[in-house]
């Protein structure tokens, strides 16, 4: 008997085809309520990138035969955990988007440590005075010879960690899994997270929103940081404490924050976050564009639905997320 | 019998005192015109960033004595060739900046690759549409897989080399010496520049400003590249030809030039330059601060002075510059 997969939102045809042999495919954008409601209690897996509002928990709690949801992003802190019953497998995205996400990260890391948006902006206001070419020469940091650290080691992590390499930067990493890799030191625990924090120049964070990793850098985090550092976020805003960094952004001017991840309001990313951070010089922000550079590619899209076609197989998941580290 | 040396401007003092043992230092900015006059006859080295105004060719006629000239820039095209008895050695810099401008190119051509600049302006702008984050996805370019093309293989196109091969690129190189590097392909003459253009997703300029790079890059070269590439531009602005790239960025808004140097003035880098390209999207400009970030290291004017001591014990200068290709 074939599967009953509901898709909330889209992928590519091509992938799906493979996907129609093992399942009818039921698109959540191409029924009402009540076709929905008819079919919730036979759906047994759902392939999503963001979770619809409409499946909301009535919704859920009536899809009694789910038991996998593939997630199309490579984080899965969307997923609501809190709603579904224990049987159901979450499985991430984890390293779809590794590469593309990483060459975005070490973008804004250069674009902060090189100060090439500031700049770009003086020049055409007019604002930039020729005599102080050699201080903005001092303000501009050099890599080499410098400490990279990485918080979170997977895909992306790792990429981030061969651009690093290549740069001539001693890596180090936080991350609960250790690495042998060569050039690379991994620490664990909050000693270790200290340690990469008060080391490093530029740090990315490249680590899931969890239970444990939400808020992890607040305040006491930012203040072990150098005064120059450059802080890049690829991961999901809300790893950072909101006020703890606009108020490290707005004491440290050298301190650069360069993001494409934004905190939620109202059920999503704004990109007007409630601190003025838009109006700091010492701010990046793109609009949450490194994933979707990705998925046009098809190779997030891709990897989702192979791992479907797993399940569909009887063959053992991949990228299963531990459902306690978000309940 | 000690030389005599005519130090145009500023370097650090701590290398300045190693040539104390060698050399008499006269400092330009210490000496009225009736000292320099009275001296300039006896000068046999001059050490020098940017040549002087003061230096003009009345003043050069009279260094009867002059053998060395050591440029503590890297280029060299400042410096009056046309003024110079034929006796006279000039040095260029080359390599003494190479990683600092390396990682500046590099910096440069991920804020276009990936549409930093311009997306952090629409975001404090609010000029960002949330629908168009795919959109805006499908323009950010991917690195891995794709070309980069380096015309001028020396320290910094090296440099540059090294950053694209760990991004996954395939590197193409456009210089007069053959290149045995792995993972490098070089090509030369006429057929060999149009290859590069042709092929490259991304291109870096790494060549002196000489007779035969002048220009270079005009109209029908800018049209050989792919629509939508990246030029990034850390030599010398001369190599392009101000109003064919003017064109071409009018008429082609996915094609981004991101530049560090800039078009002269009155004998001098202008940060508005005479096309309003300050007005256009896909321009990024920063006001000539690559170098600097090195010179702030000291790295640069340490290469300078060991190759002048170099010339006081008798040794064989490095950089010396053929000086056909500038006269």
């Amino acid at each position: 008997m074939k599967s009953k997969l509901l898709l909330g939102d889209s992928f590519p045809e091509e992938e799906l085809k493979q996907v129609t042999r093992y399942a009818d495919i039921y698109r959540l954008g191409e029924m009402d309520d009540g076709e929905l409601d008819a079919v919730l209690s036979s759906i047994d897996c759902v392939l999503v990138h963001l979770w619809p509002e409409r499946l909301n928990s009535t919704r859920v709690s009536k899809m009694t035969k789910l038991s996998v949801i593939q997630s199309g992003l490579a984080g899965v802190n969307h997923i609501p955990f809190g709603d579904l019953s224990r049987e159901v497998v979450v499985c991430s995205n984890a390293g779809g988007y590794s590469d593309e996400v990483g060459e975005y990260a070490w973008g804004l890391l250069l674009a902060a440590a090189k100060r090439i948006v500031r700049l770009d902006r003086d020049v055409k206001m007019s604002g930039f005075k020729r005599a102080s070419t050699l201080e903005v020469g001092r303000d501009v940091l050099i890599l080499k010879g410098k400490v990279l650290g990485i918080l979170g080691y997977g895909g992306i992590g790792k990429a981030v960690a061969r651009f690093g390499k290549a740069f001539g930067m001693d890596v180090i990493v936080f991350s609960r899994r250790a690495t042998e890799e060569r050039g690379v030191v991994s620490l664990k625990g909050r000693a270790g997270l200290e340690k990469v924090l008060r080391d490093c120049d530029a740090l990315v964070l490249a680590l899931p929103l969890t239970r444990s990793t939400r808020g992890m850098i607040g305040g006491s985090e930012l203040a072990l940081m150098k005064r120059n550092a450059v802080l890049v976020n690829v991961a999901r805003a809300e790893i950072i404490e909101e006020e703890a960094l606009y108020r490290r952004l707005v004491d440290n001017r050298d301190f650069v924050y360069a993001t494409d991840v934004w905190w939620m309001k109202e059920g999503r990313e704004s990109y007007s976050p409630s601190l003025p951070f838009l109006k700091l010089d010492n701010f990046i922000g793109t609009p949450h564009v490194s994933g979707p550079s990705a998925v046009v590619g098809g190779g997030p899209s891709r990897m989702a639905v192979r791992n479907l076609l797993r399940f569909f197989r009887g063959e053992e998941l991949l990228n299963v997320v531990d459902r306690s580290e978000y309940a």
